[in-house]
């Protein structure tokens, strides 16, 4: 029997994990689906995620695929996998999908959200889902810059050195900055990311909202091609991966 | 020199706690709260907090008062019992009273807030912070049937028999039940609270909003003054004290 092809699509709180991928006597979000489905199907699942999210990256649209010779009918699948699941992570959906689906390659775009919270006392209920900067930032600015790096362009800037893909030019399609009450989100959706992108885009953001630059510092920043010339790397803790587009 | 009395405004995330109150060995709020105080002042200080909350409620209002020596500026006492603080406890506010206030005596009222989430998929980001009801629940008939515990009465069928207070007497000024998307919200005011009174409350509306039972049903349960006759205790994740009033 040829392997059926599952997609997956995962919500998880990032804060207590150390990320996405697989480390040996780490907990992680892969790990974690791996045993999980491996105690469903009694088979050694590999379960291919789209985004390698890092520690303390949360998803509320995270998609991986798996490959399972298993006959369980596809709608208990979720179900079942979210008994074995611990509280911080859930299959929202699953389906089965063609053989030459693949979580990685077939991606078109995904969006990102990135969650900043001015007011002065610690969010204690979303501290681990949050940048709390208790201050003002200049929100009109922050969207000013963001503009500035829409389109197609080589991202270097803000990818960290340790990303080692070949290229670094990519389509950044939306880079929205917006304020509700005391948080402010941002929103990021591009064909693909360089490692660290988001953190590094939104660190550099900031640095405008707090008025250390202006918004044409930024596009600056992205033709000079250097990591260096870039803001700090935002925390983990604000970044959520909402949505991949197939 | 006589000691002063300081006021503090307490928020927290109850998830990892044993509760407020201390206990050897066990991670608490009161205890956190007392060994900041201890290496911030040097001297050991007694924390007196108005609500004894159970293991996994949370507070965005909690109230506590404190007797100290040090002539430590009160301005400065949050930011730097908050440095001192895990990032799960957090002073919102530190105030110097009379020294007639005492947390508790001198209440008021308080509110609970009890959040319920009724869409199907696991609310990953806030799964300690509610009750996880993935169904429907008439809102309507919940409304009406928490009015009919609005006003001065006897709660000892919402009272746990853990409860060794003399009277359970209590008045009740709002029970509001409000639908916001796939939330359902439950808060209620007293002049104080039995032992488990709001988790009462809340697993007995929910009985009436799941169609076991008619909004009658809870009057009648109100007038047993029989702990059997209410409904299930709600989860303790989905309770927060929001304010007490003085």
């Amino acid at each position: 029997m040829a392997p059926r092809n599952i997609k997956l699509t995962i919500h998880y709180d990032g804060a207590r994990f150390h990320g996405w991928a697989s480390q040996p006597g780490k907990p992680t979000i892969q790990g974690e689906l791996e045993n999980a489905l491996e105690r469903l199907l009694c088979e050694a699942v590999d379960v291919t995620g789209s985004s390698r999210t890092d520690a303390g990256v949360s998803a509320l649209g995270q998609v991986a695929h798996v490959k399972v010779d298993s006959p369980v009918p596809v709608e208990n699948f979720a179900r079942a996998l979210n008994k074995l699941l611990p509280p911080d992570i859930t299959i929202a959906d699953a389906v089965e999908v063609d053989a030459g689906f693949d979580a990685i390659s077939s991606t078109k775009s995904k969006l990102y959200r990135y969650s900043i919270y001015t007011g002065p006392v610690r969010p204690v209920l979303d501290v681990n889902h949050c940048w709390h900067w208790p201050g003002s930032l200049d929100v009109a600015a922050m969207a000013a810059a963001a503009k500035s790096l829409l389109g197609k362009h080589d991202f270097k800037s803000f990818a960290s050195a340790a990303d080692k893909r070949s290229s670094s030019v990519r389509i950044l399609m939306r880079c929205d900055v917006r304020r509700e009450g005391d948080w402010i989100y941002i929103e990021t959706q591009a064909d693909g990311f360089l490692y660290n992108m988001v953190r590094n885009i939104v660190g550099t953001l900031v640095e405008v909202g707090r008025g250390r630059w202006t918004p044409d510092k930024v596009k600056e920043i992205l033709e000079a091609h250097d990591r260096k010339e870039a803001g700090p790397i935002a925390p983990a803790s604000g970044l959520c991966l909402m949505w991949i587009e197939y």
